[in-house]
């Protein structure tokens, strides 16, 4: 096991370790039968550990997020993903918490995945790394934890595919985690959702430059593919209210209609920024096997299809939250889980937050959210024998 | 002005005229300020025109649609688009009605459009074809009722893109027509079908196949492309809940997850199955060109941005009809219509039909639709006095 910095960067949140990594030798068994080894970790820390180890929370990150949770992001030098949440002060209060966040299995910002070398063939996996799950993500977060020393969280947080990620610690380690927040998620990936993934996914294998998979060993990339990609999912992340609200039919930098194919609506401007911006940062076979990841999602398969199953008797505290406005993840998903929870008798706590800002609503400034969870936490604290401010 | 038939296929229709096509040689002028001359309308016309000239219904058709309505397809084989609608007995009762469905300009089975030949160049026009517009397709639809010899038709009916040109005809054109039906469309695109209709348009031009356009010339077809926007596009068809219903997370021929990146779940085979029929049937170009004028249509823009000011003392009929589960044009679009129609003073029904299908519903057998049709047109032809069958 050999740990070493990865990213050389400024640090901006106080008391952070960022650009850490782990690699293990004892192999990581997944899903799909077969099993990695070594593999690595990449992961940020914020905060410090108590002399109990009683104040560590995980954050699971979504689909196309990273470790950079509350600091600069290495490549695009833009603040971490979620410095609303996250920080001194913030609901989840670095000053009292000990923030950690990794790198999922199959990512690319440092976690082994198909553009890390294949210690095999010397060579790049590409799409010979094994598929993986949600659940080998966690297991890998799991492995993580215990080099930590920590033998208990006190919370696992996070949204969408994080989301995912919370439900399945809840699952898999139900003695490890007193507390979760599985945020605008699902149980399992819906038929809809998975359409949108193929199409992502069909758009980057359709680009000649994705080359089989094989696209670093021709120095090529397959952006464009993968900026459509980003485009077609970038508008499930949004209301299209909020589409309308912000863009409608605004025109680009014109006072008429251009009767070309440039863009000519501020809705297109911004769906072509979304997609360059995201081909600088990420992987595209990583996109690949994230969101085949989160397709094969079901946590209800591992329990005879019975969910409720997954979490008989769980001694973990939740607190699952959706937004009203969110299509990806509609609230039904979020009552399903709580059905299923309140079917195995766990406690439980379901907020619906009204805001017409979609799926990304998470991400973004939500007061009602940042009430939700930080009161949540305070609780979970509490029950631990944390101290816990005044409010 | 000369007229020939374009297609010899058999006729499944009764009283059928399949693959008719009249080319004018007075100029088309366009809204870009362009004129297209000559150009061609390619049309099909289902039973027979009355003495009076009375009894004409115009069927506009939708995006992926053509002038095939009621009868086989020429090139798939397939069974018109509408035949749950149209036909001897069926809500547009080609026993009563002469009706006629023209491909739209910038369509690609025999309308002019960026496939047909530049006469100028000799070449294809590729994108040197102009952008046209909703307003510019029903203007040569009416240079082809006016060749018909018909002045006033008894009805225009279409739904999703042929509901724009419907609400177009009655705004261009309303001492020309009677009634209108317009199903499943809006006043206006929204800055969410625009975002969509820009990622299939960025996946067809992301295909080096596309050539700038001018594939023809390369005897290359951009087929990947077009195959992921149909496959985009087709989500956005149905809706989330009938595809939980259909496809749900059905495997495809496999009783375990392949750990692998073919097609595990049925929802996936079925997108791949829309994408590669749809690329043997329809132009690459023509589907930018179509999706732009969908993008364009804003109604309210040529009435001083008031859509009531559209319809002002119209004298025609309409009947407007949206699906409750129809995401890509909600019923909040065809309430809109209605508000401004009665704010216009217009004779207006409006049915909202509740059915899980999603937009397509209105291709499909929903009887509901078929009987508030069937009412609609008994009455704009009792009106007419024309005669009208007991039911």
């Amino acid at each position: 096991m050999t740990e070493a910095p990865r990213f050389l960067r400024p640090v901006t949140a106080p008391s952070a370790n960022v650009g850490m990594a782990v690699t293990f030798e004892t192999p990581l068994q997944l899903d799909c039968g077969r099993e990695l080894a070594p593999f690595t970790v990449a992961y940020t820390t914020y905060g410090a550990l108590n002399a109990h180890k009683s104040n560590a929370i995980l954050i699971c990150h979504a689909l196309t997020g990273d470790q950079f949770v509350a600091s600069d992001h290495p490549i695009t030098g833009k603040p971490g993903w979620w410095t609303t949440m996250v920080g001194p002060g913030k609901p989840i209060d670095t000053d009292r918490f000990f923030v950690i966040c990794a790198n999922v299995i199959g990512g690319c910002m440092g976690s082994t995945g198909p553009a890390e070398i294949n210690p095999e063939t010397g060579k790049p996996w590409g799409l010979d790394f094994p598929l993986v799950t949600i659940r080998d993500m966690v297991r890998a977060q799991k492995r993580l934890v215990d080099h930590l020393g920590i033998d208990k969280l006190l919370a696992v947080i996070g949204g969408s595919m994080g989301g995912m990620q919370v439900l399945q610690w809840a699952a898999s380690y139900p003695d490890c985690v007193r507390a979760v927040v599985p945020i605008a998620c699902a149980a399992r990936h819906s038929a809809q959702n998975i359409a949108f993934h193929e199409v992502g996914r069909q758009a980057i294998m359709a680009d000649p430059d994705w080359k089989g998979g094989e696209y670093q060993a021709h120095d090529t990339r397959p952006s464009k593919g993968l900026a459509v990609a980003r485009m077609a999912a970038h508008i499930t992340y949004v209301s299209e209210m909020a589409l309308q609200r912000k863009f409608g039919r605004n025109l680009q930098n014109r006072a008429a209609l251009s009767f070309q194919f440039t863009p000519d609506f501020q809705i297109e401007s911004y769906l072509h920024h979304q997609g360059a911006t995201f081909v600088d940062r990420f992987d595209a076979n990583s996109y690949l096997y994230i969101t085949r990841a989160m397709d094969y999602f079901d946590l209800a398969a591992d329990f005879d299809g019975v969910l409720a199953n997954a979490f008989k008797q769980t001694p973990t505290r939740f607190c699952v939250i959706s937004f009203t406005s969110d299509w990806l993840f509609p609230t039904s998903d979020s009552r399903a889980i709580v059905h299923a929870l309140n079917a195995g008798g766990a406690r439980v706590s379901f907020a619906e937050i009204v805001t017409d800002k979609g799926h990304d609503a998470f991400l973004l400034q939500e007061p009602e959210l940042f009430a939700i969870v930080s009161g949540f936490l305070d609780g979970a604290a509490k029950a631990r024998g944390l101290p816990v401010p005044r409010r």
